[in-house]
């Protein structure tokens, strides 16, 4: 792990699904349609999705988050031989819009916003996701900005993505925290130059990308008293 | 599926990991050394050796496939809670060299070589892994090039790994028959224009990426029936 000096942080920016907003939320609705199965299609689903995102962009495809979300839950229901129907179809892409948080991530978007911390979402979503999803979940008070990587039209681990959130923000990259819980989001944006700040709340290994985070927490609520230099 | 006429077909390039050569063949070794996790261990570390080529090419941060495999390794034994000392790393890496064909592998290229059609491998792998592997194998003599993607240094699906095959081929991209079992690889080689032929060994469902394969066999004794208008 690197040495950082925190103080020196001005601005957040967090990464969305997986890190503020619970993804497998959606389990419970996929068990209710397909009883036993709601944690394989729920797995199987979010991995599609992320991988369409990095086969679309390296084949210059690119095509918004909401199309590869929806193309990546055809895929998984296929591979699990699961009847997909337009109405199960339509009910779990509208989950989407209203993913729960994990517990501690209103308080703690609330204690830093308190503390001077100008917030934003960095996110592969698509804008109108992130609004929907952002306001349902009711937080949307405490960001400056909601920044899709729907500007760029590539998605994350790009440089391109990562930029955009010193762009908007206005801060200097080395100046800015990004959170995420995806370990190979962290690598995109440390090797981008954002300082980098990984919520492993599972207790997993890092990805073996060359470019570890500078340094790691279980949760939202352990970033205050980190950047405050308190600990 | 496209109408397409397979007699155009001059020159066929072939994926080799996962079409060629079963990237499975090296649960035997894991298991012996990892009794029980054999098939966990290949599985992770397949799935991270290729999100590893996506993210590491959207990175710009470009390592040759000996090294992200390896990594995927790391990362795949963590995950699993194994402990890869030194030996064990060097003897699953060194099983890479010496990864089986599937069974009909050897046949279906002596058909289509003595029927006169110009066969090369364009594969992800490094130079020396991908001579190594053909070799041990004892199929180089079907093979008028063995093509790496370290020539572009980025990774499929972009197009400018497809546009290799062509190029040393000095073939046509749409005269060119692309040969892999991945459907994420069948998606890049249509999108950049090869004609595409997805050998679906395990009856899996198509990746949703918008680009499907002109043809779907199971088997690479299919191809040359298929290829002479025979079916």
């Amino acid at each position: 792990m690197n040495r950082v000096d925190f103080k020196k942080i001005k601005g957040l920016a967090f990464d969305a699904y997986g890190t503020l907003y619970d993804v497998h939320s959606v389990i419970q609705l996929g068990e209710r349609l397909f009883p036993g199965q709601g944690t394989a299609l729920s797995n199987a689903w979010r991995l599609k999705q992320l991988q369409y995102t990095w086969q679309r962009s390296l084949m210059d495809r690119y095509a918004d988050f909401w199309k590869v979300t929806e193309d990546g839950l055809v895929f998984a229901a296929n591979s699990l031989n699961l009847k997909l129907d337009e109405g199960k179809r339509k009910q779990l892409m509208e989950a989407y819009l209203s993913l729960k948080t994990f517990p501690e991530v209103p308080a703690g978007l609330r204690e830093l916003s308190g503390a001077g911390y100008k917030l934003v979402i960095l996110s592969n979503g698509a804008p109108r996701m992130l609004q929907e999803v952002t306001k349902n979940a009711g937080i949307e008070q405490y960001l400056a900005h909601i920044i899709s990587i729907d500007e760029v039209k590539i998605y994350k681990p790009s440089p391109r993505t990562y930029q955009l959130a010193s762009k908007k923000l206005g801060i200097a990259p080395e100046a800015i925290g990004f959170v995420s819980s995806n370990s190979w989001d962290i690598a995109g944006a440390t090797s981008f130059g954002l300082t980098t700040l990984w919520i492993n709340r599972g207790n997993q290994p890092p990805d073996e990308l060359g470019y570890p985070s500078h340094r790691v927490v279980t949760k939202l609520t352990d970033l205050l008293p980190l950047l405050k230099g308190l600990v």
